[in-house]
């Protein structure tokens, strides 16, 4: 230990006050347990904190502020939109907590800034951002309770960096869409290439799409890509064909 | 219509009368806004009900109480088990909120009895009863508030319901510890039969678990079903043995 303890109780005091400066100036609040706030910043890769023997980093904390997150972001869009369906609201949620967003967010608030990770050890980083938001959120949430977590994210997230007219108006991703959908409905979704069609340059792709093993539909494309966006996209008009009963009997 | 106006109205009020007390017994408080509990027990098999000209039922309810339900119990596990990873937590989150589950829950709390739906339409029922449960969830919610929802669905459900040793020994589902552990991470994963072994009796299917379109691992057994299971078992080592760095630099 190349410290005296009392220098490092100093620099341990610093850092907590410069985390509570960060933390303010990103989301305008005072932490009050600013532990929470360490741990969410906490990269797997680092995790040399221990609690009762155990080796501690932000995914505890991830899977809550997931949780959290999706909660408060199904209530804002169900508010948001009183006269749109599920389908919708599903597909509205699925563009502003996916990876790509979070990485993005947690870059433009400068959340990114504060991860503490060890880059020399191997291991996945790209999503290390979008993991210390969530994870960031979950504190949030331990420390000041649900109400506050949610007022904290409709001001100074949703309403900030979301332009939600452009999001309605993002082309439609069917594939998202299903899977999405199939998560919320706790069905198992499959993509299988089952055919292949022509040759050299005219070669296609067939791809089916299963829902819990059963076929639903099968789309063809150049690309493996646009054969999935195809099945799934025909699938979809399926499943809302089912949801939306196009015979009412009490008519 | 075969009511007079004042009948109808008596009708609905006797019907109100009716839920709020069901809701009484069944959870135990005094519903507010009683309209949302209606609503949460309307399938979309008889969708009767217009808003803003727009027909209703309980599916945009459902969305919401699902994702409330999720970090509800989220919450729960991560105070109940301190020192579990996330891949316990998502695991038994599984367990309580399967579909499954719900719909038993549904039944042994008596909700199932609430729904209004039209059986003589076409269409899967099978669901209807956790759809409703997580509806009725939302309904609250809007109600009461997270809080409150919180309290409810911890001391009249999972602490009603529910026996946690139980669920912490049931035997692991490799399958849905992966799907899980994708939704959470944001990842697509597939189960490809991509080889049969064999034949006759001794016929055996080779299974690949692929996560965003890279193989991970592949299982082999006498059924697809056991094929996917093995996959998914050997994937969940790999997927951890990443994720718990086996030597770490500042050890």
């Amino acid at each position: 230990m190349r410290f005296s303890p009392f220098k490092r109780i100093r620099a341990e005091i610093s850092s907590d006050k410069h985390l509570k400066q960060a933390i303010k100036s990103i989301l305008g609040y005072k932490p009050g347990n600013i532990f929470l706030y360490h741990l969410a910043f906490l990269h797997k890769s680092v995790a040399q904190m221990t609690l009762s023997g155990i080796k501690v980093n932000n995914e505890r904390l991830e899977f809550l502020g997931d949780a959290i997150l999706d909660a408060v972001t199904a209530d804002y869009l169900f508010k948001t939109f009183p006269t749109k369906d599920e389908g919708f609201l599903t597909e509205m949620r699925s563009k502003i907590v996916s990876r790509a967003t979070l990485n993005k967010l947690s870059q433009k608030m400068g959340i990114d800034q504060l991860i503490q990770l060890d880059t020399a050890s191997s291991g996945a980083f790209r999503s290390s951002k979008g993991d210390a938001f969530e994870a960031l959120i979950g504190a949030m949430y331990l420390d000041k309770g649900y109400d506050f977590t949610r007022k904290i994210i409709l001001e100074r997230i949703i309403k900030h960096y979301f332009n939600i007219d452009e999001l309605v108006n993002q082309e439609v991703n069917f594939k998202s869409r299903i899977i999405e959908w199939s998560q919320r409905e706790k069905k198992q979704v499959q993509f299988n290439i089952c055919d292949e069609v022509g040759s050299g340059y005219r070669k296609q792709y067939v791809v089916e799409l299963t829902v819990d093993g059963e076929a639903i539909a099968r789309g063809q494309d150049y690309s493996i890509k646009g054969a999935e966006q195809n099945a799934a996209e025909k699938s979809w008009q399926k499943i809302n064909g089912e949801i939306i009963d196009p015979d009412p009997k009490n008519g």
